[in-house]
């Protein structure tokens, strides 16, 4: 047994353990320096101030095969303060995972995996990190998972900044690590007292520290982050605590770099390459120590889900109802599946997950009103392999905006449903209606973006949505209209639907979600008036079906009008102009959208103020169409 | 002086005060009941809860001249938990300013003012809620003006619901409340055990609610919140405080009509006809008690700012300088107006805001790493007329975003900086670039946004930024370029500049930011090939300059290539097309975005790996070329 690897005990360190840490913590120190100067950026003092946390999880409790980095039965580490990545990246190589050069030559450049901050495009990384307060939300999904779903003996360690503990998130985390009795979770905060730009809100009052996060359910231990054998004791504590706990670790920005330890002006910026070389000299030089950590649990083989074909809700066509409605009764459904998990943040009465949640309770997390929460608990199960469905208001994902853009730079799959879209809902008025979503999530990186006009259509897309990637977004729809399509249509990402068409079309109305109907109303006047209009439902907003929307550009002239509930920028308009524009598509686009802040009012009067209802449709096609080609 | 009307005193209530109170809270419970069950939908329960704390506070305790909500030395009242309007509505009834008839046959109906969640368009609401959670961090902005900026003892009541306690804004409101000492803030918790869908996470757990707001610094006080007497003294309290005080009332959802007092299943759901009129009945009847509240304290009046030729930052051409120093600089110039006031998060030294609180200490708040309540800040010293610049970096406006969206609700104005935009951040890596901020920006109702390519041009859209309306958002560059404009140039909000033209221009580059430059660099060596384009800095992203679009596509025979450093959803490309689609100008647009995610490299590195550097502009305005038009 090397010095270093002992099982996990209550007892201190004696001599040579401590020897040995000391050492790996100086290797970690000198790695950090010698990364971030080589690379000319990147965070050194954010990195010194953990190391001896980092060194003593790292070598003692951080039970990994780092041959195997997809065991189940691997602990996980997220490093919330992402850019402490030299700190991470010493770490995976002291753990023989990362060469030496590639730590040094590598690290910030061009092509490389070791990026500024963490991705999962390194294989031991679980999720991007980065954006403060987040990781350690993350944390908490993928506890949940543990304590919850795969049940497997995994803890989850999460190393925080102090300057994030100022991030509701993080606060909203520690809440549902209470509330959950996430006893498998560890937060360790590097209190180093300074942010970038100065004195932290806290600096080193840990005592506050303490009576926060004992008051959110959270077990706390101060330490001297310095401390090796504090440290020890403390993660032992942690690891066989039976709440979550919080180690909170006085530390010291710069620690072993005399110069600039406890200094302001140091963050984010590396040694210069003199300083650098004699701060590395100091503390010993390079060094190749690895460390043969505890290994993972044995934990059982995994069986393969198998394949069945799961029955799904079906639908007569004509009768009325609610798109959100559908949601919850095929998530119902698809919850027979062993990976599928549900969640939602107190609004499952609305959004439909209710019914999931009275099917697999054991599968459904209630995430109170926290909706940063709510997204961070789904990339955290995620993370650990099951295909998580969110749900809230469609308003309300505005809420997680920022984790819903690193869940797109982690490259996760997660399903989110956003409920009660646009106008449509009537009287509730404008803060309840999600008049951006379709603009802020099409913007998110690798995402699919989904808005069908009924049961079906929606029962379909649930169901496809299991097996897609990436960040997927579901839009649906507060009132009840009629299902428009045979139980058995289907609904591939990236298709439209043709609802009306012939030979003698002039214009194509263009729709998604409860637009759709308004088109067919208008479609069913305009040929009363002797107007042949298609009508094209296009419940794939991202990616767009171009090619029906040539089609449809071509035999109507280039007439098109385009009709969403939602704000004129960045929604379906937009999706279609960008497809146009793309395809060299000659067409008129008349577009028809929600230019004015709405009020309350019934769903009828609100399609109609908004200029989006038949009516306004049917004088768009008629513009259209007398105007000459 | 009426019964109800005294002098807040530590006294109690007397037998015919306390028998008046009780004859107003039961006024408020029936206009709640008769103004939802009259409209079909809202939230009464939710309103019953709290109308025995909302009476003591209107009658009482609310220094309010009703008669002039302009009034300077107003208290001001948000209600956070904007779901009981029908409470809030009814409260202006008792005071005067809205009528019976207009409160039971207007509430929730089109073209009413009384929607269905409380918005400006009433003048005694100074910010729109909805979105739980927000209410107490505006309240916090409001009384940090009042405590910092203009020194005025009116106070800041908010009521917050128990189920928004668990949203993480709440506790960066209480932070910072408690941070900066606000003791002129009164948040009054409404803990009705009660949420949507059924119990709330702590439920009647008033001891762990305590626990967690006096660790962060406010003090709690705990009330029955249907004790006239205990609420009467707890505000008497909370007003004299020399901290913010959190009053934590227990109370009873539906609290008066004993059928659906403390039941699950009654969240949002008006009272039938009948039973309401029944409760009515049991309740006493229509009323039409009207408050006389103590009047504001007197104030001194406000002098008119002088009007005065503020001399701004001056660039060379040529110089290089980043468009964030510019920024930082020209708020410091700016400053000197009172009415400008400063926010960051915490990164003041990268977003150029350390400037201006150098330049201006006393007018600059530094809210730490909580963008919710940097945002929130802004908004409530707003609704005070004072005019906020707030900045971070753009990417960390996302995690602002539900508050940004409920700006453009309320219609506020306020001035938002986003620093490090795109790829050109270089080496960070993709959790650090604002990739999605002009698509999220632009979809918020009636705002504004900006990317300015040089320091000349920051600097006059920093000081139009000041005098116009709604969400106004800049975007800047982190990287230092080539000033291009002469330093009185002037910038309009809905211009564009063209940096080059011929009548032999063939091709149009299409720029904002960044790649102004990158177009410059293109249009240059297009020239050399005997291409000659014209380059057009699209500077003013929304609203954009159709005209010089229109004028350009013409001239070039339709040719544009728009390149942005964005991803391709929602942005200048995006805004682009929108614009020849309104005005249906025949083009050929190719558009360069970020479609791949970036990792770490240089700057140049990264704009060539994304597409959008200058070779890649001048083969796509080959491609153009060559193509027949």
């Amino acid at each position: 047994m090397t010095p270093h690897r002992t099982t996990t005990t209550a007892a201190g360190l004696d001599a040579e353990q401590l020897r040995w840490l000391g050492e790996l913590s100086r290797q970690l120190r000198v790695d950090s320096i010698r990364s971030s100067t080589a690379a000319g950026s990147g965070h050194p003092t954010s990195s010194l101030s953990a190391a001896d946390l980092m060194a003593v999880l790292l070598a003692r409790h951080l039970r990994y095969d780092w041959a195997r980095p997809e065991h189940p039965g691997n602990d996980h580490l997220i490093f919330s303060k992402g850019h402490a990545s030299p700190l991470l990246y010493a770490m995976f190589k002291a753990a023989g995972v990362v060469s030496d050069s590639e730590l040094v030559e590598g690290f910030r450049r061009f092509g490389s995996r070791l990026q500024g901050h963490p991705t999962p495009v390194l294989p031991w990384v679980d999720v991007a990190t980065g954006s403060l307060g987040q990781g350690l939300a993350y944390g908490v999904g993928i506890a949940l998972a543990g304590a919850r779903l795969d049940r497997l003996p995994y803890h989850v360690w999460v190393l925080c900044g102090d300057s994030e503990m100022t991030e509701g998130s993080i606060w909203e985390a520690l809440d549902k690590a209470g509330f959950y009795r996430l006893s498998n979770l560890t937060a360790i905060v590097d209190v180093n007292r300074l942010g970038q730009r100065g004195p932290t809100e806290l600096q080193w009052h840990l005592d506050t520290y303490q009576r926060r996060v004992e008051a959110f359910g959270c077990r706390a231990i101060v330490v001297d982050g310095h401390d090796l054998s504090q440290i020890e004791q403390a993660f032992h504590t942690a690891r066989g605590a039976d709440t979550p706990t919080v180690v909170l670790a006085r530390t010291v920005k710069g620690k072993g770099v005399p110069e600039i330890e406890d200094r302001n002006g140091w963050h984010g910026r590396p040694l210069p390459p003199e300083p650098a070389e004699a701060a590395v000299a100091a503390l010993g030089g390079p060094r190749d120590l690895r460390v043969s950590p505890p290994p993972p649990a044995p934990v059982d083989p995994i069986p393969t889900p198998v394949a069945a074909s799961i029955p799904m809700p079906r639908y007569e066509r004509g009768t009325r109802v609610a798109t959100r409605v559908a949601y919850g009764e095929a998530l119902a459904a698809l919850g027979v599946r062993d990976d599928i998990v549900a969640l939602d943040a107190e609004v499952g009465n609305s959004t439909g997950a209710d019914r999931f949640a009275h099917a697999h309770p054991e599968k459904f997390f209630e995430m109170f009103i926290a909706e940063q929460q709510l997204l961070a608990a789904a990339v955290g199960v995620a993370a650990r392999g099951y295909v998580p469905y969110a749900s809230t208001f469609a308003a309300f994902w505005s809420r997680a905006y920022d984790f819903i853009r690193m869940a797109g730079v982690s490259g996760v799959h997660i399903n989110l449903c956003g409920s009660h879209a646009g106008t449509e809902i009537g009287p509730d008025g404008p803060s309840q209606m999600g008049l951006e979503d379709l603009a802020a999530l099409q913007a998110v990186h690798g995402s699919t973006v989904l808005y069908p006009a009924d049961a079906v259509a929606t029962t379909s897309l649930v169901a496809t949505m299991a097996d897609i990637s990436g960040v997927c977004y579901l839009r649906t729809t507060r009132g009840a209209y009629p299902v428009l399509y045979d139980t058995d249509e289907r609904f591939p990402v990236g298709g439209a639907k043709i609802l009306r068409a012939s030979d003698a079309d002039v214009v194509a109305l263009l729709g998604a979600g409860v637009t759709v109907h308004e088109c067919l109303d208008a479609a069913d006047a305009l040929t009363g008036e002797g107007v042949s209009a298609r009508v094209i439902d296009l419940y794939s907003v991202k990616p767009l079906d171009a090619d029906t929307l040539a089609r449809a550009a071509h035999d109507t002239g280039g007439r098109l009008v385009v009709v969403e509930d939602h704000y004129p920028q960045g929604g379906l308009g937009a999706a279609v102009l960008a497809a146009l524009a793309r395809l060299e598509i000659p067409a008129r686009c008349a577009h028809l959208a929600v230019t004015e802040l709405p009020g309350s009012g019934t769903p009828a009067e609100q399609l109609n103020a908004a200029g989006i209802s038949a009516r306004h449709i049917i004088a768009a096609a008629r513009r259209l169409v007398a105007a000459q080609p």
